[in-house]
């Protein structure tokens, strides 16, 4: 065995010495330009609104994204499972962190021992049954996380209506439990399936009602409820309102994708992440160029399906980033893309030879970012891998 | 910052002290039985056809999984990526690898320094274009791999048809750069699509006799041909006759899934790995179970979709792996799964408290595998988890 056997496994981390036209393919690659764009966007437009943006980084799941925002934490931040919240608080001093996932009560001493640990940490439950075990674990350390009431402003998941006679069941619930009440927390997932701008911002007002009233039923009962937090990043960027509001969460918004794309909350010079990858074959009978990209590197995540326009897996740029004409991954294997050209199409297929490479823009940049170690990183309108920035994963 | 701060992130990783019912979820789950008694299935079958049989270990991805096949190395294994070579050369001295992946002429160095290393790995290819670069890693290493030219059996992706004179022009591109031929190698993946016995027994002859005359044309025009290898989970069980194949390669076999089991090949008895998970709020008006499985540990695959049953993201049992009547995992976001009974279904909705926990076998046991680090064992039918098993990732 030689020393290639005996080293640690190739990975896309040799920032400074690639670019796009050396780096090892499939590999994820992140404008960090852009990805600045869309975070200085939002930041602006909540600015605007006076209430605070809370990232939330189960898009991208790296610390040293994270700091592109907050430079020396402490955040406010988002998380969607506990490990995102010990690797935020561990590696960038992050203490101030929403955890909006429904507590499983079998995690509630996890999360006290978060909260032991220095972190202003908040749950988020939505039934009584939660609540006891939330209690016990606080008392077990001495620090008892804040719990969000979640509410249910549109039918997408979970959440209590904010006239359900349920919503006060908790507070009370938390109150005998011994578990301080944060707010109510909602979010407007059903506003991913519109591409209306009047739709959308009736969605950004109905998430921002739902949240409003759950939390006056909450005070007219006698509970204080601080904040009030809503967010989707369709909803974020199409609210015209934000009276009540205290804080808005969103998470897609860093990266942008196609499924933002067919909403038109962005453009495609907005997405920020591709899956570089390399032409391995060609069927020119049936119109198809294979790459080396395949669900492995993309994702399975087809959310563009049921979009006015199906991008199939992906659509398929030029290494600068600029689209070819109707061309996109028309189906994915595990290790192999087939690229060809959107049904109906006039463009031509492009003349890719064996060896050259494109840059496909992604779906759903959640799902596709965790198919990937990390990011390789590119700025200033340049090939050069500037940086390699790891993701982090795992419960 | 306490000590859980400072400490790696938490695990699934401590076999010997947990059990099904302690694991934090999601967590992967392996029941070493059943993967065992699909292993011992498949050999039987193509031992009774005197061929080899060359596992995938695409789905896999662990030596310990790989280890109960063969204990000591050296294979025959098929990997997807030079990363999977790599590793298991390194971590269980296997040297005899299959590449099955269409060669980017710029990984044909590393590969050429992998077979330097003491493997015999082998490639992939079907255009001439991709045979000088090859040559001149094998030169530059002074060890080259040999190529098999990939066949077109079912027009479901890349490879030439067996009666295509481009055959004998890539084969003579490899004898002009100086790369043995190692055979023909196909793959019938238009099999996945398929249901009826006599359908798939007819794909599995089709394989076979497009790689066979492949392998006798190259013959003819004077070409040395020693492989002839096929292989798809769903041919491998249905093939009637081998003759004149001396390997098949198969992957998904090892744990199989709602995939296969909605094409005929496995029941689900015979699924190997599943998804353990927590009810975490409930929406009883509309027929809701929420659990902390969402496709973040499912994969967005909906390979059943297209199927007679369309299972959703998941089939879901209780802890001793028994299906609830009809209760699937009827839609999934990054870390939220919505069990809900099958459109239709006369059977109840099972009374699962807050806490709760249950096990979701996958559409896809591959993409599924590649959400999660590891393997949680079990055997012998009981909760405990008696080993855990890594998983590698990358390229």
């Amino acid at each position: 065995m030689n020393d290639i056997l005996s080293s640690t496994p190739a990975v896309s981390s040799e920032a400074g010495t690639q670019t796009l036209d050396t780096l090892s393919t499939p590999a994820l690659i992140l404008d960090r330009d852009r990805m600045d764009r869309n975070l200085t966007r939002l930041k602006g437009l909540m600015a605007g609104h006076g209430v605070t943006l809370r990232p939330h980084l189960k898009t991208a799941k790296s610390i040293d994204a994270a700091r592109r925002i907050f430079p020396d934490g402490p955040g406010p931040i988002t998380v969607s499972t506990l490990a995102e919240a010990e690797y935020f608080a561990r590696e960038g001093g992050f203490t101030d962190i929403t955890y909006a996932v429904g507590l499983d009560p079998n995690k509630a001493l996890r999360a006290a021992q978060i909260h032991a640990g220095g972190v202003d940490l908040k749950v988020t439950l939505d039934t009584p049954e939660q609540a006891p075990a939330l209690g016990a674990a606080g008392k077990a350390t001495g620090s008892c996380p804040a719990a969000f009431i979640e509410v249910d402003c549109d039918g997408h998941r979970g959440g209590i209506a904010p006239d359900d006679p349920q919503l006060i069941v908790v507070a009370q619930a938390l109150k005998t439990a011994g578990v301080p009440l944060a707010g109510v927390l909602t979010h407007a997932g059903e506003s991913y399936s519109l591409h209306d701008p009047e739709a959308l911002a009736a969605a950004a007002e109905a998430e921002r009602a739902a949240a409003v009233d759950a939390a006056n039923a909450l005070r007219r009962a006698g509970f204080d409820c601080p904040i009030v937090s809503v967010g989707s990043t369709p909803t974020a960027h199409f609210a015209r309102d934000l009276t009540g509001v205290t804080e808005v969460r969103a998470g897609v918004f860093m990266f942008f994708d196609l499924v933002m794309h067919g909403i038109g909350v962005c453009k495609t010079d907005d997405l920020a992440i591709s899956v570089l990858t390399t032409v391995i074959g060609k069927k020119p009978e049936k119109g198809w160029i294979l790459v080396d990209a395949g669900w492995m590197a993309l994702s399975r995540d087809r959310g563009t399906s049921n979009q006015a326009v199906d991008q199939g897996y992906g659509m398929v740029c030029d290494l600068a980033g600029k689209p070819y004409a109707d061309l996109i991954v028309d189906q994915a294997s595990q290790e192999h893309g087939i690229l060809a050209l959107r049904a109906g199409s006039s463009a031509t297929l492009p003349d890719l030879p064996i060896g050259a490479r494109v840059r496909i823009l992604p779906n759903h940049a959640c799902a596709t970012g965790a198919q990937h170690a990390g990011y390789n990183v590119v700025a200033d309108g340049k090939p050069d891998i500037v940086a390699y920035w790891p993701r982090m994963r795992g419960w």
